[in-house]
């Protein structure tokens, strides 16, 4: 999977990689015979296709936020997940507050990410060492010689999940921001699973990763929710393609439930200057995003291609 | 003094106020007669009018930090400070290692002030308890019933001037956001004063103050620098009367150093979001005090007077 991109590459090539998709779905439809699909235990055939538009990343700064929210509010987007340890959590939080429906769960942080705009941990960082460089921020990102302590990956979940519950946030799920959770190991991943399992939220996994992964799978319980498939877009597409990339996801969509992971915010000067030092993930590409996903084009195709827009809330209730 | 506004009521009265003010002046006259005044120390006359134009709250926002980077270019903002524990600081820490001249110092933060957009200590928070609230986050404000430990001042300050200076930042001098350190007792101040002795920086205090506040005066020694007077503007000032308050101000300087403390933004997306909860200090008042301090009518005021910008770089300088 790609390091640099922060997202695995086997998940991404949704477009002109129909043979793998097809492999994938095979197999996880086979995994599956014995018992009722996610898409069956929503209520759902088994062939129905369900789709979770999911905007990632709010509380990081004051444009994915206001444009996640305009998102969310357009009935379109129909999830999120949101960072706690950005400075932006508390304009979140009172949202959750006062939109209870709203389907907002926690994008788990443990990277800074950007160079001129950054965060820490929830924890005291005296707590957490693995976790912070030398300035007292997460880590920009992890490379092939962070050491990572795992009881410091749980101290740390469990800081920003109280903080949220704390500051009246209700939690739908968990995710996990750069992937680092997936990304770094069965122990790591394990960790997490762990809090997930003691907050009672579902963690957001993905059968198209496991064959990459294996500890992935191995580490489940029957109860864990997996989520079906996954589409993201990647740096390789032109922004001229951006529509073309996700219509032909759209079209091409397998069986079962497809979580699009998108990042929403407006090309503003707040979003340009943190994240000028890269476009990957920048402003333009985020306003590109909110364009497609609150397009009257997306919404025309959601109704012709018979896709149901569906929840984390939906399938944290099918689960139990 | 107001504590609501977070500005000693005594130092804002320069309109209106004027006989205070020559009182004022002619005390620190008196006590100067002895030793050669400030203005003297800087080879400048005993009566010469001497300003600094300094920008406070630089790294709160994006917005904040190219509003005061734009006025500080201009050469009409002399000075300005950083707030360390601020999301926006590495934007800034950037800036300062690029411009080596700028005379920024290090605008000490114990209060997270805002309701939608928050940030927390540079130490540990564990370690500073009383500093903190619930989430982690530091107080918005210090009421009358917050206890404050003396000695987390004092770790906090360290953990923030440690950050700064591990980041590439070279301070110029301290002050202190909200005026905490000064307006809150003889113990708080003494920790700062401690602190800035340990790293040999010059720390903002006001001859204007010590009426009201004899413990400044008491703690201070000989070789610490002390302005002669400060201005900034008040809640009172209806936003059509700006450009007047300035002007008044700047006619009716007395001799000496004094200090305008500014608060520079412009009026955009980010700063309206993060100072929503109310109009003062906000996002309006902000660009109305850029607007000022880059103006012709500004710049025509300062010849016209005789007016000499000097910078916290000279006073440091002349104190040695």
């Amino acid at each position: 999977m790609s390091f640099l991109l922060g997202v695995p590459a086997a998940i991404l090539k949704v477009v002109g990689v129909a043979l793998f998709a097809l492999a994938t779905a095979s197999t996880a439809m086979y995994a599956q015979t014995a018992t009722k699909s996610l898409a069956e235990r929503l209520g759902y055939a088994r062939d129905a296709k369900l789709v979770i538009v999911h905007a990632d990343d709010l509380g990081m700064t004051h444009s994915v936020n206001a444009a996640s929210i305009q998102g969310l509010e357009s009935g379109l987007v129909t999830s999120a997940s949101i960072m706690v340890p950005c400075p932006w959590f508390p304009e979140m939080a009172e949202y959750a507050k006062g939109h209870p429906d709203a389907d907002l769960g926690l994008h788990l942080t443990l990277t800074s990410e950007r160079v001129f705009y950054r965060w820490g941990p929830a924890a005291p960082r005296d707590k957490i060492p693995s976790l912070v460089d030398s300035n007292g921020y997460f880590h920009l990102n992890w490379t092939d010689t962070t050491r990572i302590d795992r009881n410091e990956v749980e101290l740390e979940l469990r800081a920003q999940i109280e903080r949220a519950l704390g500051m009246g946030v209700r939690p739908t799920h968990l995710d996990s921001h750069q992937y680092r959770l997936f990304e770094n190991g069965k122990e790591i991943f394990q960790s997490a699973l762990r809090v997930a399992h003691e907050y009672k939220l579902p963690l957001f996994v993905v059968r198209d990763w496991f064959a990459d992964r294996p500890y992935l799978e191995a580490s489940l319980g029957p109860d864990d929710l997996v989520v079906d498939h996954t589409v993201t877009i990647e740096p390789g597409v032109p922004p001229e393609k951006w529509a073309d990339f996700y219509s032909r996801a759209l079209k091409n969509l397998q069986p079962g439930v497809t979580v699009f992971i998108i990042h929403l915010a407006f090309d503003d000067e707040e979003m340009r200057a943190a994240t000028r030092e890269r476009a990957t993930w920048g402003a333009a590409w985020r306003q590109r995003d909110f364009d497609f996903f609150t397009s009257a084009e997306f919404r025309a195709l959601v109704r012709e291609q018979n896709i149901k827009l569906v929840h984390w809330r939906d399938l944290a209730h099918a689960a139990r």
